[in-house]
């Protein structure tokens, strides 16, 4: 397996730029990504920045602008666009208010924009060395040195919940837009005069760096994402104004001890891979302090050699963030808007960043999808590879990535596969969820999955429940359905236990406990791993083995794409209900069972935990056997859910709903295995790609599944699940669900008279 | 409005091909289109065919495309896609089952598989000049002769539905069978000898051909889509074999009166502007046999001026088909699968024929978008036109399609908007309703509208009940609930009186009366139409004004899409409930009333005529005066409709899904304007598109109406309605919905103490 994973990795375009280091000896079977050590091995900036502009943009990148703007090209037509953006606002009169309003008013709306014209101002001052850019920036800081020191904390703070800022409600947003005003300062500071330079730097910066570091040491010290704002925004206007001092605080915490502290943060807040573990759509938002401050160290003081700090971790983060992605879209997991993405400026950030330290091409593959051109030196590479068209296409893998600060606390899985001749994109990827709880805005979802193919979600996670922005929407925060729906066990794809989520919705106890990530192994055609966790469930115990499984062609067995096989091991001591859900994206065609629908009234499914929001749609109690329900997805495409049943469970389907006075939750369809008064039960199922809905050219292909049988047996510690198809081609699959095997264990086992055996975890066998 | 018609038209590029004369004398007032006379100004080819092949392509045409596979290009491209898939399926051994399954089945697909392939290989053959091609139709066509004398009727017939085939269960099949073979026979002649001749045409074409045309008198000669693929099956053989009186049946009907055949289907089953009374989905389908067939006659017999016959009507019905579309999609009008659009086969054909034909241009660009190039000469014409780059962007208008073989049966109504720079398939479409039944495939849907807006369906039509081809649903036949849903007056967007459906959903009283267009007038910035319908319901008379309205851009105002003015006036004796649904497509965001939601329980609304599928999701009774209700779309984008309340008036929200214990429905959203009990109501709303909702930047735009009220008047015969605007804009929309009004008519009335005045139809006052 540390041989696949070798592969994987040389596969990837970075193997060129970076110099990977394995250490083969003998780690945890699943752990051998945590283990890659890497040393980043660039043609760094030897020599500190020494004149302005000194942070994201250098004299020298400086000088390539000037020359670029004067080609075609994607840099000229990203500054023509800026420019006019610019030459737009700066028309009127400059305007800063009396902060007064919280998040989304006006004051709070009009402090933002004035950073981001600052700091765009500043890079077009740069460019066009037109002194009016750098005369409204600098007019700009002036009435920002004249108003800040007689700024009280703000009025709209909220006491014991967000540390206040003065300018905003938060210390948080303070932090921003300092980061960015630092930037902007930093761009016109050669075009000012002494005089200016002091009322500047007296009015505004040392009072809000002041502000921001001893008076709010809390924040400045923790070990959070905040911490991450405000340390960037304190060293980086230490570097502006040649206070050095303040640099060392941020890198090592106001004490300068180490505890807290940007270096800190950067070895607590990310796993060994770079995982961040809140999820993607946070380590999204949290990357830009890190890349940002980090690129500013590096231009600043490259003696320090920040991004190659734990092993690189900063590029690594980068990395992840992408990796997290399907078809552009980051994978919706915890609290998290569906529709963010790769094209997101945090990481059109990081991109370009890594871009211009790697010269990584396969970064422009993304770039280019994030049709953005940063006016910075980085930027401009960028552009300048991308006019050349030097993109090679970015390598998808399958990885597990181990959660939490030492990669052990649990995993998020991601599988893909996709055919010959197919984009990532376009192929098939499966996201299992033995992770860990991801603080305050995870959802307690241990072991859940999502499905993607084609380009499109198959079986999904309701993401957040929150229309951003949309004041109408409970002034576009998160809906109170976030916590009593999306949050809640039964709105994921995982079992839950007499109708309560997992650690019963506590996030203390979430954060606590972990689950255990057994294996995780990738080979060419199957990539499988199993999770366990004993702690969602007083005294019951989920054990969940996952794999994506490519058959190989041959007759009417063919599949185009992969199956997705799934054994849920329930075990108790005490019997309990049992519900594990599949929310589909798509319309039922079909079931190979009889249905008792609700034809005249929609009863509530529960009264809570999520289950007051579900619409009880039908019924159905399937015979033992196999029990089949098929959808047809919006692209045409069909999905075929083969359960084992046991003739004791039932099957629910359900829509979201119920219980939403407002209309704020997407109402969705899912159908749930129910298993009542149970000690132990497995939930075993085949998810089947299958064929093509093609109406406009009148064509219907392979609507139905090619799966006859499936059978499931425990022998000793060995899983066997059968799956037989109709042209009678069977295959088994045997896998170890334990954390006890040994790479080179013999296990052995008999089935149907038949003696088998392999070694390690797992082995697909097709029966003749 | 005559002249805005003539610019209309003159700005569609098909002027430089077209002599376009417009008679200009007193015409009903909207029916400027109907009275177009048009004469086709093509350099045809005044000689007729001679040698083979002769129908759709001739050895001319087969020079070129010989010609053509030597040069890089698209119809080098389709040419070798075209031959390696016939060369993929020719290995097989030929098979000419023995008539047995019904459609779907497999005898039925295979015969359907056969003329096709023997289709392309004939085309194959030509290009190639390589005899296996040829020999392989041979072989195929003698299997035929030999097994079509011993055929009696087929097996799986409908007595009393259907006629019946022989080598399918239907003569429509059988007809299109022979509208393929007969070609593929014409492509491979030259290759045979006289014997095998011989044994092809005595045993199977001369047997077909007396089949369907002296043996099935009634279909033969019926003025239907069904008599239209018999007579081109017929007449094409016709030319083939030289039996020039085919051609005179297929022309003329059996007893060559002119009573039946393809020139009395010319004049009947199209509206003098080329609309043909089933709508789009079904004049796509029934395209084919009559733009192939004139094409085969014009070949033949130039003489007979076919593609000038009623003033170039085969031509107008092309370009009428592909005006029913948005977005490459056709309005789903009556029973229409969603899916089909502009890139089906029947257009594909129909727009390479008509470029052939004219050489428009801007055909080029639909062709482009259908993205599939005929082997053909006219396939061959689009293709090098396009290598070429010649494509010029299609125009889409503003259109009153007159319904009827007189146009005067009611009409189907087209207002089009789009900004500066938009294309058509991102502006804004609407859909008005004022057609006539449309026979089997109508809806019970008079005076319903569609609005499309940025490319998406916005208020929508259910369509059609069917999942085509498969099998699961219903056979992939139309789904139950496309009578007991579909088709009912609730599945659309006007209005139902007393919870019962238009006609009763009696087909035969719904053919026998049509709405009445009033007016329909087409100015830059305002189109607006008016209709009515007496007969919908006993008693009550239905009258229906829509308007979509560009308002000046000034201030706070700025509307960058236009707004649609609905007024619908219902007028009885006696009192009645009158219901109202908006069907929208996306997710409510807000009301400015409060809902009573069904929070535990979901009750069905009512028991038949489609309301045994609503369920009731939410009610209201909003106060008299604006009522505002907003829906947020998949693409980001708010739509808001206010509408003026009685405070009698209440709205019910509801999801489609009771009564559906096959989950055969799809679960969309309406909210219904319901008044009770009243003998005169006048539903007056303003849709509204604005903003954006973009969670990707972070940034949410005008996510509130800036409609501040609304009022209506009826001051004598004429109707005000009055927009207000948040900002103290206000527009007066005067408008006289009768047709008794001349166009130099003035009407005066007074508002809030002012006279105003205008002539005609209409007119959009600024208050100032």
């Amino acid at each position: 397996m540390k041989l696949l994973l070798l592969k994987e990795l040389l596969r990837k375009p970075v193997k060129a730029v970076f110099k990977t280091l394995f250490m083969l000896k003998n780690l945890p079977r699943w752990g051998g990504l945590a283990f890659i050590f890497l040393t980043v091995n660039v043609s760094l900036n030897v020599n500190a920045a020494s004149g302005h502009p000194k942070l994201l943009v250098s004299e020298t990148d400086v000088k390539g602008m000037r020359k670029a703007i004067k080609s075609e090209g994607l840099f000229k037509q990203a500054y023509q666009s800026k420019k006019a953006s610019v030459d737009k606002q700066i028309i009127f009169k400059i305007t800063v208010p009396l902060p007064k309003d919280g998040g989304g008013g006006y004051t709070h709306e009009r402090h933002k924009k004035n950073y981001k014209l600052m700091y765009d101002a500043g890079i077009v001052y740069q460019i066009t060395q037109d002194k009016q850019y750098a005369a409204y920036v600098r007019d700009m800081l002036l009435s920002y040195a004249e108003l800040y020191p007689t700024l009280p904390v703000h009025p709209k703070r909220k006491v014991g919940k967000q540390n206040p800022g003065k300018l905003f409600w938060q210390s948080l947003n303070e932090a921003v837009w300092l980061v960015y005003t630092s930037q902007a300062y930093d761009l016109i500071l050669p075009s000012l005069t002494v005089d200016e330079k002091a009322k500047i730097e007296n009015g505004l910066f040392r009072p809000i760096v002041k502000f921001l570091s001893v008076e709010s040491p809390a924040t400045f010290n923790k070990v959070h994402n905040h911490g991450t704002w405000t340390t960037a925004a304190v060293g980086m206007t230490g570097y502006v104004l040649g206070e050095l001092e303040w640099v060392e605080q941020a890198l090592y915490g106001l004490d300068k001890s180490g505890k807290g502290g940007f270096l800190r943060q950067l070895d607590e807040l990310f796993s060994p891979q770079g995982y961040y573990n809140e999820g993607p759509y946070y380590q999204r938002y949290a990357l830009m302090p890190f890349v940002t401050f980090a690129k500013a160290i590096q231009a600043n003081q490259p003696e320090r050699k920040i991004f190659e700090y734990r092993n690189g971790i900063v590029l690594k983060a980068i990395d992840t963030t992408i990796q997290l992605s399907y078809n552009k879209l980051f994978f919706p997991i915890n609290d998290a808007i569906k529709d963010k993405g790769i094209d997101t400026i945090e990481l059109v950030n990081g991109v370009a960043i890594a871009y211009g330290l790697t010269g990584d091409v396969t970064l422009l593959d993304i770039a280019k999808q994030q049709g953005q051109i940063l006016l910075t030196g980085d930027g401009l590479k960028v552009a300048q590879a991308l006019d050349k068209k030097l993109e090679l296409p970015y390598q998808f893998y399958s990885v597990a990535f181990g959660d939490g600060n030492d990669g052990k606390q649990g995993a998020l899985v991601i599988m893909r596969q996709h055919s010959e001749g197919e984009q990532a994109s376009e192929g098939q990827a499966l996201v299992f969820k033995p992770a860990a709880q991801g603080l305050g805005h995870g959802h307690f979802d241990k072991l859940t999955w999502q499905f993607y193919d084609k380009g499109e979600e198959i079986v999904s996670d309701y993401g957040a429940a929150r229309f951003l922005n949309v004041e109408a929407k409970y002034g576009g925060r998160y809906l109170p359905e976030n916590k009593t729906w999306a949050k809640q066990t039964i709105a994921h794809n995982t079992v839950v236990v007499d109708e309560k989520s997992h650690f019963n919705g506590k996030v203390k106890m979430a954060n606590k406990n972990h689950p255990e990530l057994l294996f995780f192994e990738n080979t060419d055609n199957i990539t499988i791993s199993s999770a366990r966790i004993d702690t969602a469930y007083k005294g019951v115990a989920l054990t969940r083995t996952m794999a994506l499984i490519k058959l190989p062609n041959q007759g009417d067995t063919k599949q185009e794409q992969s199956l997705v096989i799934d054994v849920f091991d329930v075990q108790s001591d005490k019997k309990h209900q049992y519900d594990l859900p599949v929310h589909y994206k798509g319309h039922l065609i079909s079931t190979n069972f009889k249905l008792a629908t609700q034809l005249t009234s929609l009863p509530v499914l529960g009264k809570n935990n999520g289950y007051q929001h579900l619409w009880l749609k039908a019924q159905a109690q399937p015979k033992a056997g196999l029990a089949q329900i098929t959808w047809l997805n919006e692209n045409g495409r069909f999905y075929t859910q083969s359960s084992i049943m046991d003739g004791e469970s039932s099957v629910i389907f359900t829509q979201i709903g119920a219980n939403d006075a407002l209309f704020n939750l997407r109402n969705e369809n899912a159908f749930i295995n129910r298993r009542k008064s149970a000690k132990h039960h497995s939930f075993v199922s085949v998810l089947e790609p299958h064929g093509e809905y093609n109406p406009s050219k009148e064509f219907t292909l392979a609507a139905v599944s090619k799966i006859q049988a499936l059978s499931h047996h425990k022998i000793n510690y060995i899983d066997v699940v059968e799956i037989k198809f109709i042209d009678g081609k069977r295959y088994l699959l045997a896998f170890t669900a334990t954390k006890d095997i040994e790479t080179n264990q013999l296990n052995q086992f008999s089935f149907n008279g038949f003696k088998h055996q392999f070694n390690g975890s797992f082995k697909l066998f097709e029966i003749k």
